[in-house]
């Protein structure tokens, strides 16, 4: 398998997909059905994603905190939306014991039958809101800014690695507000939260907007979303922000007394992104060789490859690259995005080839090689092989060792800025205006992309174009053309153009 | 309840406890029978620990995954011990789906019932070793070193929050090795993470070494154990090691090529701490005025009061609390423990007394208080109190703002010695050697603690004692006295002496 070369994207897009997440040794479907094991590189990116959020998120005031795992049956009957909404992905506790029987196994103890039977949780609203009904009584209890990272559980029945699968790992941020206003401004803050984190850390662009009522989260108001493109030219929602207004808290008899000691139920929000990242990651940076991963999320950041076939000379490059990556590791962590220190791997498997070698870091995503051979020793220079531009015309040659360090802190930054334009100039040369069904639906088929087109406004409309096109209303894009015109379908007025996409 | 106090040690320990959990803003009950809410305050503890241990076991070597949450049923079957140790104790989901029955609330959908029943993970062993049977081929693939951060249910009849819960937060390193040098190595070097954890973060004193049989973990050949003594003198589990052996590669079938070219199973071990620990770091260092964290696992490491009556004093002490909190918040990570940055919060509430104010930061166990009211603003000083020595004499008066930042960090390393100190001479005070059952069973009652205890090595001698006494042999400890003897029980003769004591 090692060397084998990965499925290209022109030839099966959907494989090119596996065979990265495969090659570059990033999750795997387990025995259980709809499962993910996520594999130490997929985690490590994970861990840095979670990283970067935790602390945007303790910036804008939030704190962690955990609930259980379970929820009572009842709990999702209380908010009518969200039983309708999840109750058909459930995985359901029934039984607490088995028992051992021997030579035959294991069976569930029919006796050790739940009264109530419990939910794995798909999302936590109503455990967190059945929760802050003892939090909550005064206006100086609010806002309350929590946030968990936690396991959620819903059976899906067609899973893909990272993009749908049962169990998926997620943060999800609950708070509640004394007043609309700061409800909603919350809702927009943590959008832009994760817009940052999209574009900055993720090198992603988004479209930000709210969504569509037809595809908004159930027991929302409103839900803002983060949506991407991927190399497919569908979308990808990559995060959503919810004003639950007072859904929640009417549901859960939470009340509080106002400055103006009156009851009053508070204002919700919730929030959340997921593993699911790491699927729009992929699809976003990648190519054909393997993986790309953005700097400011890369688990290893350079790696450096001495080389020479005599062991004196695979000495000598060696010594080099150690004392460059001595010179890395001491860089403080002002010198890279502010906080990171920059992590640097020394391989020195000379038992494989270099080409072989390079191809391994190549799948891997690694931003920066550095290729260290005898004649580079003999110049005290090193060859510098940028991942995002694959080949001869992303290698600088005869980089002095002496100032190597310094370039190659640039030269993560310029990956970093440059892995953001090209998927941005790829976004905009892939999103078109329509102006008749005709032309909807020729775009869609090829080339396909996001289209911006009119749209009159209904549920009802919106369910048609969805059932002929399989193309949704992505979102109500912030910024976005609001000359009123007719829609595409129906002919009636439209408002503005919204965000069409064949989406994951 | 704010302003009441809680009730002391003496009085009635159990309850203490509780008292501290609850007021410390640490976690509570939750709706879901035997499921904890780690609240913020204790979810931020925890998050010291992670994040310390993570380093710990990086440095190590280790990676992290993640595994599935769920577990075929029959997989618990396959190793024999493991089916009889947890079977009894299983989260057992068996449907996938719920049906809305409008105005009746949700039900399980009959129609979605599991072919096979999925446990809900008390433990990842079988998954893991399952999922192992494909990454390893070859001596080349090894050692595998992987942890896992994840949440585990076991559904416990009696609950008590961190101590035991149904639901809890751990982390499990299930690790794979080409000998059994190599994996009793691998057992007692994350024995010594976890010693130097507990010992060196928590200032929590352990006793290290093997689980007699009967203690050890369902499929291990051994278990090797941190045993801590919380201050009503019983022991507290904090942390296990266990070998392996070649029992989970048996059971999955899981084989590699040696170097010599010959099939083998390889070694196996896993070692965990979980949220448990935030129980024993409760136990073993608060007092009656609540929770006390030593400073290298505190969320708050200083806490500056700034008071006065008028607001032009408040303003004056306000700066002057301003000004210190940035001097510690400027000095690098280098000066604090190597690599944490000083946590500072300002206490602004000005509505509320003095007095109030102290006890809210006592109960919250942060580890140095800054007084400034007007008479230290006059003086250029200010008044520190630590939080290991309540009261008047824990209090330096007069300290120069100028020098204050130097003297904090000084404190900080002081108060982490002297918490440790002091739970070390309190358990070593409460460590006996007993020679008789007569003694045994005596000092077991009054004064309690940890007995050293000659045993004849048996588990029917072992059992007998636990039954008679409820005390159970906690660790037969490193460094103890290997002197023989005789049973205290039977007379037979014994190799050495073991540590017996009640536990949590």
């Amino acid at each position: 398998m090692a060397g084998e070369k990965i499925t290209s994207r022109a030839s099966d897009y959907s494989q090119w997909y596996l065979d990265i997440v495969n090659r570059a040794g990033l999750a795997e479907n387990s025995s259980v059905r709809g499962c993910m094991v996520i594999k130490p590189h997929g985690y490590a990116i994970w861990e840095r994603i979670h990283d970067a959020l935790d602390r945007m998120f303790k910036d804008t005031g939030h704190v962690n905190a955990y609930f259980p795992l379970f929820i009572p049956k009842s709990y999702l009957a209380k908010e009518e939306q969200m039983a309708e909404g999840f109750a058909k992905e459930c995985a359901v506790v029934t039984h607490y014991r088995l028992k051992s029987i021997p030579g035959k196994g294991v069976e569930v103890d029919p006796e050790a039958k739940l009264e109530e039977e419990l939910i794995v949780r798909p999302t936590s609203e109503t455990i967190i809101w059945h929760t802050y009904k003892n939090w909550i009584q005064s206006y100086r209890d609010l806002p309350l800014l929590i946030n968990q990272w936690a396991n959620v559980v819903r059976w899906e029945m067609r899973t893909r690695l990272f993009l749908r699968t049962a169990e998926f790992l997620w943060q999800e941020g609950h708070t509640a507000h004394a007043s609309k206003e700061e409800g909603e401004e919350e809702t927009k803050r943590m959008l832009e939260v994760y817009r940052t984190f999209a574009e900055e850390w993720m090198a992603m662009p988004v479209l930000c907007g709210p969504k569509s009522d037809g595809q908004k989260f159930p027991g929302a108001e409103y839900t803002l979303c983060i949506e991407a493109m991927m190399q497919d030219k569908k979308a990808l929602q990559a995060g959503t922000s919810h004003y639950l207004g007072q859904n929640f808290s009417k549901a859960f008899d939470v009340k509080f007394q106002n400055q103006q000691g009156q009851q009053e139920h508070p204002y919700a929000t919730s929030w959340g992104v997921s593993t699911r990242l790491i699927g729009g990651l992929i699809m976003t940076h990648s190519d054909d060789q393997g993986l790309v991963v953005p700097p400011r999320l890369a688990p290893i950041h350079v790696v450096i490859c001495p080389m020479g076939k005599e062991l004196p000379e695979r000495e000598a490059s060696t010594k080099c690259a150690r004392e460059l990556a001595q010179q890395l590791k001491n860089l403080t962590r002002e010198e890279f995005f502010g906080y990171e220190p920059i992590t640097v791997k020394v391989d020195e498997d000379f038992h494989n080839s270099p080409g072989f070698r390079f191809n391994e870091w190549e799948l891997k995503g690694v931003p920066v090689r550095v290729e260290i051979g005898p004649k580079d020793v003999a110049q005290n220079a090193c060859v510098l092989a940028r991942r995002d531009i694959p080949g001869k015309e992303g290698k600088q040659m005869g980089v002095p060792l002496s100032t190597a360090a310094d370039t190659i802190v640039a030269l993560l930054k310029t990956i970093q800025a440059n892995l953001f334009s090209k998927a941005k100039a790829f976004r905009d040369a892939n999103t078109h205006e329509v102006n008749s069904w005709d032309e909807f639906t020729k775009t869609l088929e090829a080339p396909g992309g996001f289209l911006l087109a009119h749209w009159d406004g209904t549920r009802e409309t919106e369910d048609k174009i969805s059932e002929l096109t399989k193309a949704t209303i992505r979102c109500i894009p912030y910024g976005g053309d609001t000359t009123p015109g007719v829609c595409v379908l129906t002919g009636k007025p439209s408002a503005r153009r919204v965000v069409f996409a064949k989406s994951y």
